[in-house]
């Protein structure tokens, strides 16, 4: 039986006790982490979200009835106990913070029972993750997941203290919003007032703060929860949040101090960390030249080479079809792995070949000079020699190649400069390296649909200088004033410079191939607002699970988000979705398609 | 054409500037609020966030060009101005914050034109709320409405810091839920996944924070949007915001403590206003006998009196109909208006009729002791007298009575009662009366269902000393640990101390009439939790937009909503919601039916 806490309260959470408060009579209120009975002592470690206390009952000393209820406990009773604080008779627990005292109790109360739990509440639990997720509010008291909710919340505080601190103002966007056919898939919500219509969850609230800038907010920020109905990744939700923001009367620089200011805050008072400001910048075009990647991580080398200069006349055939089919041929040399085994070195051509490329091609240089390549057949002595020099080959190094498109050379190389990272355990969780990734492409070729889609959205304002390629129709060429700041190799935000004059919006959708219907059924009132006077404005949006996914050290996104949706986005826990009610389904005037 | 602002930085906002800055060369940027050329001078006054700045042009002190260019501007352009400050040379203006001084340009740049606005941007406007809706983004350049938004974010701010400081975390629950047919109305979310069925976003995060206490976070905050899809009145919206709060280990002082302390430091820091703690504690039943409301507006008299005895045997068959159905006849006593005319009164008993009453009775006394009555002639003069007496009716009062059962009676004289201040003017919006009310019943009584329900909800503790009550069914008598906090008659907030044990809350669904199938399928992942140890546990939750709209004294809650819907739950700005395409229809497995 339930017994009542009333007539007690707390005094001490359990882990806020100390040394210092030996000889005091305190109130503690907890779970039972463990119980055990040891020659007439009864130990009972009582957890709670800040830690561990040891409770102690012994013969002589504690009331015969207290020790016999003190001796049923089991793991996860909530108990109440009512104790002075003692130095521990035993040995010190160096493991745990309270671990010089105990409590010697004087009353117990059990708040409430528990069954046998399907796992044990433990740190660095083995239980496998869908019996975790059922049972996600057991799952949730385990220590280690605990911290990482502790230091979301720390984020979440900080974050909005700094913005507000900085002038910008907190304001809501609505949920229920307009849906728009274009760009990822939106959540629809049925209207029942109008049945046959729907709403739109966000899927950031782009639009909305927009004309918060045309309103003259000035600066706004907010913690927006957003929706994408996509195929989840093993880092995706379907819903997720970000930390979103938009600021009137600035330009790119405006963005990034301000935002350089808040990382270093917050890496500081979070994790102790100093972050070097100012952030190094990197255009898109270096990124990917160095690193193949828009999100390089900067921990390591292993940087690429672009050697198609070096092999443009060379007899493998690989490397001048792709030259002669305007690509490249890019290098990377893994230093030190000259003695990689041949079938390590096949997974990773298994594994390029998940980015697009049809093999690596590679030079092993041994310790003594000789080399085993997969294409030195092909190729002269000096042809070798030109490609070593190139790529600072050494005795004992291993340079791996790739060639073709360049889309397909940097995505195939980036991968692999990580994946060879990881395998040569060079990434240190401790280190955080920063970057900013500026002046990328306005717009990139969709081979699938024939035409240039915009990368960033169609509202980003190109460079200034690169408005003259707009007219004469070279998009491929135009830079954008678009900027993601990138942490270890994760992109954790990012944003733009939007266009604030209608001229310029109007080419951009007929650069698109919007029609002038499409573009104004789908922002008709972001552009009705534009005619009324529309302040220079850019703004940025951060992953916030994902950036305290990093700064907690954790691979999944599940683990700082408290109630998360597995792959087909359904909860393990609730069972949602599940099917409606007729009479539901009738009141929005829908219904079911029987397959 | 609009002009880059590339190269200027701002350096104030407009009303940042004062006579302090005398003789600095600035940049402001923002909104021209109105322009006029006036002999040879041109003045322009330039809005952003903060306020406004006078700029003006002189023939002779400057530019030609720059005058031309000044003089060409128009409302709603929005401007880079680079000039110096000077003392005002014409007279000073004691309206605005900036009325001393006046910025003299040495550039100006339009950054952006406007159109001609459906409406000027001034405060108080008189344009129909449909058009300001329509045009919002212009509509919330006016800085009445800003003023809201900057208090919104405002208390937002200080109400995640002062919870953060006290130990709360927060943590965001999922807006994709377990929809529960009971209840109001959810807002129904198709799975893509899984056709046919349907997430049900949050009407609160009740259930999720009630698991977060089972998994030992001890204090939980979130500021959570919330959807209910129910038809719409003056003041509700179908979404709206919570602060929304939970605590472990406490009982009802606990949860009041903590809040009394917070909304004491939010209205200090806020508006400057003083709450006297502790707030004044009120029995549900005490409120229902003095104000005839669990909401009762305390900033004025005319309380309630309970009569029934008084008239008990009297001759108006009304009044002794009412006590024989085992009703009430109670009465309120309008100092000072005796003479009210007999039209008015009339509108009285027709207001009250909204409340159920059939009618009103009354009873004028003149200034000479004479008396006008609806039913003098069915009593006796002391019988009359008697009445009199228990009202304290002095010469010039105006006695009004209402007779039939209890809660029909207390709704009528209730809301009568408000509407009377309202008419006498005795509301004052700087006077802020706070109210706890405490120990609302268990349940409710609907006719409608021949059932009990619960008034708060079934997770709502009895007080310890009525569970015996419980047992013996006499549910009308139970009371709860549930608590409003009310403010100038005004919810602003409720809670409860939650039912933890597992034996008081099977008997809770029994005598609320689920079965046991019944609150596994809406509740199980709850009652489940429920069975690994629970914390005794109680929260809270503030109705944000409500708040704010008092604090801002505002009348609606759509003046304290960047992008409210309208009454039908649609958006005038953005049109939606909007018919669905098919293809998304048809990925979601629904169809719509024709009526």
């Amino acid at each position: 039986m339930a017994e009542s806490m009333q007539g007690l309260k707390r005094t001490h959470r359990c882990a806020e006790l100390s040394a210092a408060n030996v000889g005091e009579t305190v109130t503690i209120m907890g779970w039972v982490q463990k119980n055990r009975n040891k020659g007439g002592l009864v130990f009972t470690d009582v957890r709670d979200r800040s830690g561990i206390i040891q409770v102690v009952c012994e013969e002589g000393k504690t009331d015969a009835a207290l020790i016999e209820k003190a001796a049923s406990l089991r793991s996860e009773y909530v108990v109440a106990i009512v104790g002075e604080v003692a130095k521990r008779s035993g040995a010190v627990n160096e493991k745990i913070a309270t671990g010089e005292i105990e409590v010697l109790p004087t009353e117990l109360r059990i708040l409430s029972e528990s069954m046998t739990p399907p796992f044990q509440v433990e740190e660095n639990s083995k239980t496998k993750e869908e019996v975790r997720l059922k049972y996600r509010y057991l799952d949730l008291r385990r220590p280690d997941l605990q911290k990482n909710f502790i230091m979301k919340s720390q984020v979440m505080t900080l974050t909005r203290q700094f913005f507000a601190d900085e002038g910008f103002l907190e304001v809501e966007t609505p949920m229920l919003g307009k849906t728009t056919p274009e760009g990822a898939r939106d959540y629809l919500v049925p209207s029942r007032v109008h049945p046959g219509c729907f709403y739109g969850l966000p899927q950031s609230p782009q639009l909305y703060k927009q004309l918060l800038m045309c309103s003259g907010f000035d600066r706004y920020i907010q913690i927006a929860r957003c929706f994408r109905d996509e195929d989840l990744r093993a880092d995706r939700q379907p819903e997720f949040t970000q930390i979103d923001m938009e600021l009137s009367f600035v330009d790119v620089d405006d963005v990034i101090d301000v935002n350089e200011r808040y990382l270093a805050k917050l890496f500081k008072e979070v994790l102790d960390v100093d972050v070097q400001l100012p952030i190094q910048r990197m255009t898109w075009q270096e990124a990917m030249d160095r690193f193949g990647s828009d999100k390089p991580d900067l921990r390591f080398g292993m940087e690429l080479t672009d050697v198609t200069d070096v092999v443009k006349g060379c007899g493998f055939g690989v490397f001048t079809g792709a030259i002669e089919n305007n690509g490249s041929v890019r290098g990377i040399n893994a230093k030190g792995q000259g003695s990689m085994p041949r079938k390590k070195i096949d997974k990773l051509t298994a594994f390029v070949k998940d980015y697009g490329a049809k093999g690596l091609a590679y030079i092993a240089i041994q310790e003594d000079g000789t080399v085993k390549s997969s294409f030195a057949k092909f190729m002269s002595e000096e042809e070798m020699d030109a490609l070593i020099k190139a790529m600072d080959g050494q005795p004992g190094d291993l340079l791996l190649f790739a060639a073709d498109k360049n889309k397909v050379v940097w995505d195939s190389l980036g991968a692999l400069r990580v994946e060879l990272a990881k395998q040569l355990d060079l990434l240190d969780k401790n280190e955080y390296r920063f970057v900013w990734i500026t002046e990328f492409p306005q717009f990139e070729w969709s081979d699938e649909q024939g035409r240039y889609l915009a990368m960033h959205h169609p509202f980003t304002m190109p460079m200034e200088e690169d408005l003259p390629l707009l007219d004469k129709g070279e998009l491929g060429k135009i830079r954008a004033k678009a900027y993601d700041i990138v942490l270890n190799g994760n992109e954790i935000g990012g944003g733009s410079v939007r266009i604030h004059q209608n001229d310029i919006q109007e080419k951009m959708f007929e650069a698109l191939g919007f029609t002038k219907e499409q573009a104004h059924s789908q922002f008709g009132f972001l552009l009705e607002a534009f005619k009324y006077g529309v302040p220079p404005h850019a703004g940025l949006a951060y992953g916030l699970d994902r950036l305290v996914m990093l700064m907690a050290k954790q691979d999944s996104i599940r683990d700082v988000i408290a109630f998360p949706k597995i792959k087909d986005a359904s909860c393990l826990m609730t069972e949602a979705p599940t099917p409606a009610d007729e009479k539901q389904l009738e009141e929005l005037g829908l219904s079911v398609v029987s397959e």
